[in-house]
């Protein structure tokens, strides 16, 4: 299958939902909805919402809801970037190869933006007009997903444990628990959400989520290695941040080729824990193989 | 009824409940979990959840779930006050006569701090274990009163507008807007959530909506009174912040007295929103005066 036009396709369906979901900037606060479509529509490939869908694919034609359940999970992802880039945490200036949120908006209206961001994405999947058709029981699963993957236990625990170990002599087992919670919990969340809005089986959802696991490991490592290796133009930001800033990585650990052969192996178990799917598991397939070889 | 004995028989109800349901500071990432209970058992008053259990039992006596959800309310309300204290926003040293969160753990913590208890806060409305008995829909339901009442055209834009106003020349119905959003719209979902929990019908959720309004409107009025006549041990911040800040407040435009006026007569209009109701109003009715009463 050709997965950058499906990577496409989907991409523009994400982005024009979005569009429709979030206010526009006519609306007062206008500017803290200016803020918010700064960041949000900055050019995000918008992995997260495309594994949700890809995992709802792979059980069957999934209901429309899977257009806000997806989507939510890229709010929650820029409002992880804005936080992350304020000048109290990473401290970045551009982004995407334009400047951070705070450096055009100022600290303040970043942090809300960020803060209104993360809520949106809970009023997106408890929106009873948007999610229509979904068992209710479900819904709540789904918002329960979405909150332990990018909560304390999950993402802000990771970025938590990731701010803690610059400059520290960090082990390898240290680096993967950061990295599980920063990235991998809410990849996870997103494939299990996918999965939950087609009514996924029991062991079709253990599955998707032991794939999402190996997907987020990889798709970590290679950002890690992109660091190291991608060039201002392609990364749209510096590179090599995490050496100037002492953080250890898995090129720290393995060097870069054996990082990389690190991210195809977990390429390879994360494509193989989708044998029980057919064909419409494809496009999750694509995708991790996409995840480990991309530029940017 | 002696509302005082029924706010810390509440209040103690809603921190047991906040206290086994927040992680303990032995768990992983303990820094974040002790920032987050440092700021969570800090004293509040729990208004709140309180105003939340007292809507469900004017209604009739509220199933078990009203717990969770009420103290939800807590949650979102505290990370508001961390993410406000911030140098870039208020800039605040001290809070309830204790350092601000981020003055002990840092502004990076104090970020973070913020996001998990914001998301701990949808976390617990959407535990099934945590939310038993209830209708889902209804569920949903309450999920979404909180993000709406929390985010952008919530207490989030209501931060934002107030942020924009400092130190300008607003007119009266500017800060009407304000204090509608940010104080008003929390206050509102949290009488509203406490409705629903307990099934009220749409004509006493239309009552109660009307009765949170107005006692959204008495407590802002009131605690802009106290901003100007508490002493720093009421307080436990600095008095009369706002006019060295440049802020306008209800004081600005009718005086103290005539805010004080102004907060009994929304007292007076609130009570009156709730006519239809039996004695097991009484205390939202006896919340409604204590709250344009209080000093602190």
């Amino acid at each position: 299958m050709d997965i950058r036009l499906y990577l496409d396709r989907k991409r523009e369906e994400v982005d024009r939902f979005l569009d429709s979901v979030v206010p526009d900037t006519k609306l007062a606060p206008t500017t803290l909805h200016e803020a918010i479509r700064y960041s949000l529509f900055a050019g995000g490939k918008r992995i997260r919402p495309i594994l949700a869908i890809a995992a709802a694919e792979a059980v069957r034609t999934p209901p429309q809801a899977i257009l806000p359940v997806a989507s939510s999970l890229e709010l929650i992802h820029t409002y992880s970037l804005i936080h992350d880039d304020l000048p109290a945490m990473d401290n970045d200036d551009y982004r995407r190869g334009k400047l951070t949120n705070h450096k055009v908006y100022g600290e303040a209206m970043a942090i809300l933006a960020g803060d209104a961001l993360l809520t949106l994405a809970f009023d997106l999947c408890s929106n009873s007009d948007l999610v229509k058709g979904l068992d209710p029981v479900r819904q709540v699963q789904l918002i329960h997903e979405l909150a332990v993957g990018a909560g304390n236990l999950g993402m802000v625990g990771g970025q938590v444990l990731d701010i803690q170990a610059e400059n520290k002599d960090i082990d390898l087992a240290t680096l993967q628990t950061i990295h599980k919670h920063k990235t991998g919990m809410l990849i996870r969340a997103a494939v299990r959400m996918g999965a939950i809005v087609s009514s996924a089986t029991p062991a079709q959802l253990d599955d998707l989520s032991g794939y999402a696991e190996d997907v987020g490991l990889a798709f970590q490592i290679a950002d890690d290695v992109l660091n190291v290796t991608g060039t201002r133009e392609e990364l749209g930001k510096n590179p090599n941040t995490d050496v100037q800033r002492g953080k250890k990585t898995y090129p720290t650990f393995y060097g870069v080729e054996g990082a990389r052969g690190l991210a195809e192996q977990c390429t390879k178990r994360a494509i193989s824990r989708l044998e029980r799917f057919d064909v419409k598991a494809d496009p999750l397939r694509a995708l991790a193989e996409y995840i480990t070889a991309r530029r940017s």
